[in-house]
C-alpha cells in the first residue's frame, strides 16, 4: 500500500457541482488508511507551487455538506495551464510534503497537467498516483458519456429558455440569447429542452459545430417570424464563420491563448443589429441577452443526476487511486437512459488531455440551425424533470 | 348588485407571478353571482379593442393551477399606453359585451388606463367597476408597501449575485452585473442579500436614484480591488449622469417614449471598458454580464410570499369590485416583518397612476454606492430564506 498525503485542487471555470466532487473525494479519503493527510490546494496548481494548502482533515461533515451544495470552486480555481518549469515546481512541492496522491478536478487542461506531473514522478522513480476528476459545463471531454457540471448548466439554460419563450410569446418580437460554449454546442443545444408544444421556442439553434453565416441567420429569423409572429434564437458564444473566425470578439486573450467570448454582450448586440436590419422599416422588437456566468454558478438550479454523479466521481477517483492500479481520468458510462443508470470507469489521462470533443453529427439537424430527437434522448435523463408550461 | 361580464387583462413586462394574479381573480370571480361571464383579453387593451377574448369560465382548476405556476403573461401582454381614442374603443367593446367589471394587471400605466376608462363610464352613466391589480418587478408603484412580482425577481437577483460572487472569489477579477430597473433601484439593491460574510460581494451597488459618475466608479472599483483582490459590482441599467443622461443607450425608444435599456449588453460592456482603463498595465480580469429578461421570467425561482400575495391581490380585486363600493388599485400594507404579515386595501386609481416612486433615502448608503441595513430589513421577509454559503 502506497502511504502518503493527498492533494486535491480545482481548475478552470467553476460549476454548480464542482464542490460535490471535492467533498466526494475528501469524504472517501477520510476512510482510506493509505491517505495520511488531505491537503486542498488554493487556486489549483498556483496554490501547489506556493505551498498554499488548506487542511481538509479538519472541516466537519456538516461544513463539507454546505460546501458541496455551494456553487463555484470552494478552494479557488485557476486559469493557468502550467508549462514544464511550473509542473516541476508542483512536483517539488509534492515531494517536500510527501504527497503521494494528486486529484485534479477540471477539464482537458487539468488532465494534461496531471499527465505531465505523472510523467515526472515516473522519471524520478517517485511512487505516485494521480487521478483526474472531470468537470466542465461545456461537456467537451472525450471518452466519458457526459461531464459533471454540464447537466446543471443545461438545466439552467433549458429553464431560462422556457421562461424567456413565454415572455416572448406575451410580448412578441425577435429574441436572441447567447449561451456559453467556445467550441462545443452542447450547452446551447440544451435550450431545445424548453420546447413543450408546437411553436415553442427556441425556434433556431446555432452551434459552433457548423459555420455561422450572418446572411443565412437573417433569412432564418425572417422565415420564423413570418410563421409565428415571433422568433426566439439560441446561439453559442463560439459561433464562427466558414473560415473559423469568430463573429465578434473583444480582442482579449487568456493565458491559454483563448479569445475572450464570455463576460461581454457584444455578440448578442451585433446579431441583434443584423436582425434589426433584416426587418428595416417594419416594427419588429429585437432584443438580445447574453446568459453569461449565471449558467455555471446559479445556486438552487441543479440537476439531481449531476449532483450525485459529481459527488461519486470524486469518491471513485480516490478509491481507484488507493487501489494502486494506474493513473487516469474518471469517466461515466451510461448503462440506460430510461430509467437512467450509469457506472464509472478509468480512462488513461492521455485519452482526455489536450483535445476536446464536439457534438456528434447525429445530434445536429441537417439544416444546421437545430438539434435532433437523438440529442433530446441523450440530454433529457441528465437534466431531469422540468416544470410543465400552463397555457390558455 | 351590479350584474355583468368581467374582462381581465395583463399589461407591461411580465413577471413570474403575474399569472398567479390572473388565476386568483378568475377563481374568485367563479364564486360571484354578480359576474355572468369571465373574458380574458389577449394582449391587454389591444385585445379588448379587437374583441379578442378568451373564455375563462372554461379552463379546469388543474389547467389554471398550471398557468398560475408558469412565468410571463398567459393572456399575452402589451406595451401600449392607450390614448383617448383607444380608450373609447375599449369602452365601446365593454358596452357591446355588457362588461361591467374590468381588472387590469400591470404597473402605473395600467392604473392610468383603468382610470381613464372609469371616467368614460361615469360620463356615460354606464354602471361599471374597475380595479387595478398591481404588478411590476421594478417595485415602483406608489402607496403599496411593495409590488407583486418584485420579490421573485429580487430573489433571482440575490441568488445570481450569490453564485457569481463565489465564482469571482474562485477566479478573482472585476465583475460588473447590470440589473433591470429604469428609474428605481429596488431590484439592483436586492443584490445586497447575496452577502453572508465580510468581504462577500456585491462590493459596490449603483442605483438610478443617485447620479452615476464614471470617474468615481473607477475610483471605487480600484479601492475595492485593492482591499479584496477582487470586486463585484451591481449596477442598475437605469443609471444616469448628474444631468440625467443615461451612460449608454441604443437610441431606440418604445411607444411610451422610454429609451431602450434592456435586451442589450452595451452598458455592461462600456463600464467594463472604463474599469479596464482604470487598471491599464495591470493584469486584472474584467467581465460584465447583463442579467436581462431572465430576471422577470425564470421558472422555479419564486418567492413564496410573492406567489401567495400575487394570487391574493387578484382575488381581493374581484371581491372588492363586486361589493360595489369604488374603483381603485389593490395595495399591500405590511403589518409586521418578523414574522412577516400583510393585508390588502384599496387606494384610488389616481394615487397609483402616472407617477412612480423610487427608493427612500433611508435605503441608500450616504456614499451612494451601497444600501443600508434598513433596506435589508425591508427586503428580507419578502424574498424568503436563501441557501447558506459553504466555505473552506
Amino acid at each position: 500500500m502506497l502511504k502518503g498525503k493527498m492533494v486535491i485542487g480545482q481548475s478552470g471555470g467553476p460549476t454548480v457541482v464542482i464542490n460535490q466532487s471535492l467533498v466526494g473525494a475528501v469524504l472517501a479519503a477520510r476512510g482510506e488508511a493509505a491517505i495520511t493527510g488531505i491537503l486542498g490546494a488554493r487556486h489549483g496548481v498556483a496554490g501547489i507551487m506556493n505551498e498554499d494548502f488548506v487542511d481538509l482533515d479538519d472541516p466537519s461533515k456538516e461544513q463539507l455538506e454546505l460546501v458541496a451544495a455551494t456553487p463555484a470552486a470552494a478552494l479557488g480555481s485557476v486559469r493557468l495551464k502550467p508549462g514544464k518549469a511550473e509542473c516541476e515546481r508542483v512536483f517539488e512541492a509534492f515531494r517536500k510534503h510527501d504527497v503521494r496522491y494528486f486529484f485534479y478536478i477540471g477539464g482537458n487542461d487539468s488532465a494534461e497537467t496531471a499527465n505531465i506531473i505523472a510523467g515526472m514522478a515516473r522519471d524520478a522513480d517517485y511512487e505516485f498516483r494521480t487521478v483526474h476528476i472531470p468537470k466542465t459545463i461545456d461537456n467537451d471531454l472525450r471518452v466519458t458519456d457526459h461531464c459533471p457540471g454540464f447537466a446543471s448548466a443545461a438545466r439552467f439554460v433549458a429553464l431560462a429558455f422556457m421562461g424567456d419563450d413565454r415572455d416572448n410569446a406575451a410580448l412578441p418580437g425577435v429574441k436572441i440569447n447567447v449561451v456559453m460554449g467556445r467550441h462545443a454546442g452542447f450547452l446551447t443545444a440544451a435550450s431545445a429542452l424548453a420546447r413543450q408544444a408546437d411553436g415553442d421556442g427556441p425556434h433556431l439553434i446555432y452551434l459552433p459545430e457548423r459555420p455561422f453565416d450572418v446572411a443565412q441567420f437573417a433569412v432564418d429569423v425572417r422565415r420564423v417570424y413570418g410563421e409565428f409572429g415571433r422568433c426566439v434564437v439560441a446561439v453559442s458564444e463560439g459561433v464562427a464563420d466558414a473560415d473559423g473566425n469568430p463573429i465578434v470578439t473583444t480582442g482579449e486573450r487568456d493565458s491559454h491563448g483563448n479569445v475572450q467570448l464570455s463576460g461581454t454582450g457584444a455578440l448578442g448586440d451585433v446579431l441583434a443589429s443584423h436582425a434589426k436590419k433584416a426587418f428595416e422599416g417594419e416594427k419588429v422588437r429585437v432584443r438580445a441577452d447574453t446568459f453569461g456566468y449565471l449558467q455555471r454558478s446559479f445556486p438552487t438550479v441543479v440537476s439531481e443526476v449531476d449532483a450525485r454523479e459529481a459527488r461519486e466521481v470524486g469518491a471513485f477517483a480516490v478509491r481507484h487511486a488507493v487501489k494502486g492500479d494506474e493513473d487516469g481520468s474518471v469517466a461515466i458510462r451510461r448503462l440506460a437512459s430510461e430509467p437512467y443508470a450509469s457506472e464509472y470507469f478509468i480512462t488513461p489521462l492521455s485519452t482526455v488531455a489536450r483535445e476536446t470533443r464536439s457534438m456528434d453529427d447525429a445530434f445536429i439537424h441537417a439544416e444546421g440551425n437545430d438539434v435532433t430527437a437523438a440529442w433530446l434522448d441523450y440530454l433529457r435523463p441528465l437534466v431531469g424533470e422540468l416544470p410543465r408550461i400552463g397555457r390558455l
